[in-house]
């Protein structure tokens, strides 16, 4: 990117002061960066510098860094954007090896997917989609994920060696399922997961309740006890779907979802609820007092014709709300990046304004938002000094991308997951110019194509639906 | 792509047939590939084959036809889908140069796009814009587009070179523009364009006229008697936006935009109308009866908040309807594949139907459903014998389209214009592993980016807002 005359002369004094003090050591520099920072300001360096050391960023600003700190890795990104990562606030990771099938089935959930689940979810299904679906986010810009779903301690290991960042939530439900055979033995399963990954510096442990509908009362307040003591996220689907919506009206005299969970004494501040497009202004209120956070997954929401959360009133009620994609059965991708137009345009439409959702809340919604809904602002979201080093690169060459104006229209209006060039977790380049280093993208793809195989027979034998 | 036995064995028995008979030459088999024909069928080969010569489709079928031929150049696609060239029905390529200004502006066109464009459109701005534009569409699957804008001579020159086909409208609006001072020598401009290019074996010269509120009664009335006699298309602005719906109904005591055009005898068969919003049952009615096309740009249009148009209604009732995607001020991307996601989910969330825009009816409006509104489904749109040979090539390896259980929902839910790999247009090999081979990708970012300082110049010094 050319250098302003201005910007020449601020770096010449960065130059100077660098003579006059030794250079401090970092781990990495990213150079001519069109910097994001998304802090409270929503500051924005055109031609900026981010500074890492070990895992955390010690200096973000202007060119004139470049002289105060000297790393033996420097990354010159040539003028294009570098963000905070995006955090994909809910997902199922491992039903990528289901994608594209049966996608328009109505009532989809109970007649296609939990029978199809109860055939074929395992240990190894699990690990073989989560592989997959961990090198989809990263190369989509994704550096941290929530997930829910089945043998979490699986998908811990393979969060573990790609080097991503995950709260990773196990599924309780009232039905037998691969992992647990009752509620009670999944909360088991989920306090042992707990132990285990406890102290993990990248991975979060959770209870996953599937949703109200799906569990009794008394588990879902049981779940919220355990989850204040042991202080870990819960996790649940919330407000999602007529049917939850009926069935908790019935157990509840006529409360909201959201209401009963309130009643209960369940809706707390370690609470994320994905979903919630089923919520009236009583409800908004109570999500506000709570403290909780949300999960708006509207390209999911749309393609099950379910509606559109009120998300863009949430947001500006200061209410902790973030982008999450659903699982890939659902969405059908894993990179928030690849909705940011969608939730832009499609806010627009049911506002009937153009001017609504405006790029920055979006971009807003995938970083700090979602960081918030997470409960992890301290940590990541913006870059920001002090903050852990997750920072992505945005190729502004490609020609979907040129110009850019406006670097947030660009990126909600223009931009793809394959426009993402490089992806930084914990301070550490996970992927560079498109590969992935730390895991073998080639062999995971082998494995996830070769489980198709069994897919497609169960399917086909059983009779049901292929496409 | 792994063979079956039975494939194997009918393989064989081309085998035998090849040996009893010479194979006929060819200029390029494209074999092991899933191919989507887009027939009227919509018959699909799962280990499929495409043979062109010259510039057109001589055989499409299973990998028997492997042995049947024989070519210097040879495709092993490697189980990827194999599809027609997308067809976009509508965009106004050269204003890439102003993507990601002013996004959300409301009365956009007439506050702030008419009045830049008064400023800085010339020949050398519309080359520049197409330049970029035809990168950007032919990397994302675009073999065949519509453009309405100035200056097409020089849109032309841009298609010639990079292969592309294209229908190319000059623009007739009744107040002055760079290219011509007034309506009828917009007219004029436009009889001259049509004598240069009416031979051209891809590029088809049109009539543009903006809209009908921004053109009279007189002028659209001569447009029309005009095509018809030269036989050219019209492609037009119709049933957009409320603006154009007031001045027509006090134009022509509360007729609808459709109702007046056809009142004016100036709907026909020639007449493509753009975003086609604002219809009602009786508009529709015209619209089938006059045999014209329709251009359905669902990105932009709810961007701009002004609707949904009835298109899943329109393509029911087998009116000719495909795929657009505005211009890069409002759509904001080029490729149609981009889009296919929000038709899908959006026409399911106004219809409050999962069910509802199947994966196969968005890939039938982005291929044959387009060529039909161009007129064109007996050149394009379809791979089958006798077709020209507009063909492209999608990645089933990339990790957001593995797995492939339907190769529809795939397209439709998952794939980005990133996974296309390969663009064929009229039998000749455009880009190779996304590396285009007819023009210098570079040098046109390059061009493009210098153009952005003259636009950053411009809008800044007359006290534009940028963002």
């Amino acid at each position: 990117m050319k250098r302003t005359l201005l910007a020449t002369a601020i770096a010449s004094l960065g130059l100077f002061s660098a003579f006059s003090q030794a250079a401090e050591h970092a781990d990495l520099i990213i150079t001519d960066a069109m910097v994001l920072t998304m802090n409270q300001d929503k500051t924005v360096y055109e031609n900026g510098t981010v500074v890492v050391k070990d895992n955390k960023i010690i200096a973000v600003g202007d060119e004139s860094l470049e002289k105060k700190y000297k790393a033996d890795n420097v990354l010159d990104v040539d003028g294009d954007i570098v963000m905070p990562g995006l955090i994909n606030t809910h997902t199922h990771v491992s039903m990528t090896v289901f994608r594209s099938l049966a996608d328009d089935v109505p009532d989809r959930l109970h007649r296609y997917i939990f029978p199809l689940e109860a055939k074929l979810v395992s240990r190894e299904m699990v690990r073989i989609g989560a592989n997959l679906g961990n090198v989809e986010m990263l190369k989509g810009g994704v550096t941290t994920y929530a997930d829910m779903y089945y043998f979490e301690d699986e998908v811990a290991k393979t969060v573990d060696k790609i080097g991503m960042r995950a709260i990773l939530g196990e599924t309780i439900i009232k039905f037998p399922v691969a992992s647990a055979k009752n509620a009670d033995a999944g909360i088991d399963y989920t306090l042992n997961f707990i132990e285990q990954y406890k102290d993990h510096p990248r991975i979060t442990p959770a209870f996953a309740p599937h949703g109200p509908y799906t569990n009794t009362t008394e588990t879902l307040q049981k779940v919220a006890k355990l989850s204040l003591e042991k202080d870990v996220p819960v996790m649940m689907h919330l407000a999602e779907s007529d049917r939850e919506q009926q069935v908790i009206s019935e157990r509840s005299n006529g409360l909201s979802p959201v209401a009963y969970m309130e009643s209960i004494g369940a809706l707390n501040k370690n609470l994320v609820g994905a979903h919630m497009i089923l919520v009236d202004e009583h409800d908004i209120e109570l999500v506000k007092k709570s403290d909780m956070g949300v999960a708006h997954n509207m390209s999911a929401n749309i393609k099950s014709a379910k509606g559109v959360s009120p998300a863009l009133k949430m947001y500006d009620e200061d209410i902790r709300i973030g982008l999450g994609t659903d699982g890939p059965m659902s969405g059908n991708t894993l990179s928030t990046i690849d909705e940011f137009n969608q939730v832009a345009k499609v806010h627009k439409l049911v506002n009937q304004d153009r001017a609504a959702m405006p790029p920055l809340k979006v971009i807003d919604m995938a970083t700090m938002g979602a960081a918030k809904a997470l409960h992890m602002e301290d940590k990541i979201g913006s870059l920001e000094v002090g903050k852990l080093a997750d920072i992505i690169v945005i190729d502004t060459k490609a020609p979907n991308m040129v110009p850019v104006y406006n670097p947030y229209s660009a990126l909600v209006y223009s931009a793809n997951s394959a426009n993402v060039r490089h992806s930084i977790v914990h301070g550490k380049l996970l992927m560079k110019d498109r590969q992935i280093l730390t895991v073998d993208e080639d062999q995971i793809r082998k494995e996830a194509l070769e489980f198709t195989d069994v897919v497609r027979k169960t399917v086909i034998e059983s009779g049901e639906v292929v496409q």
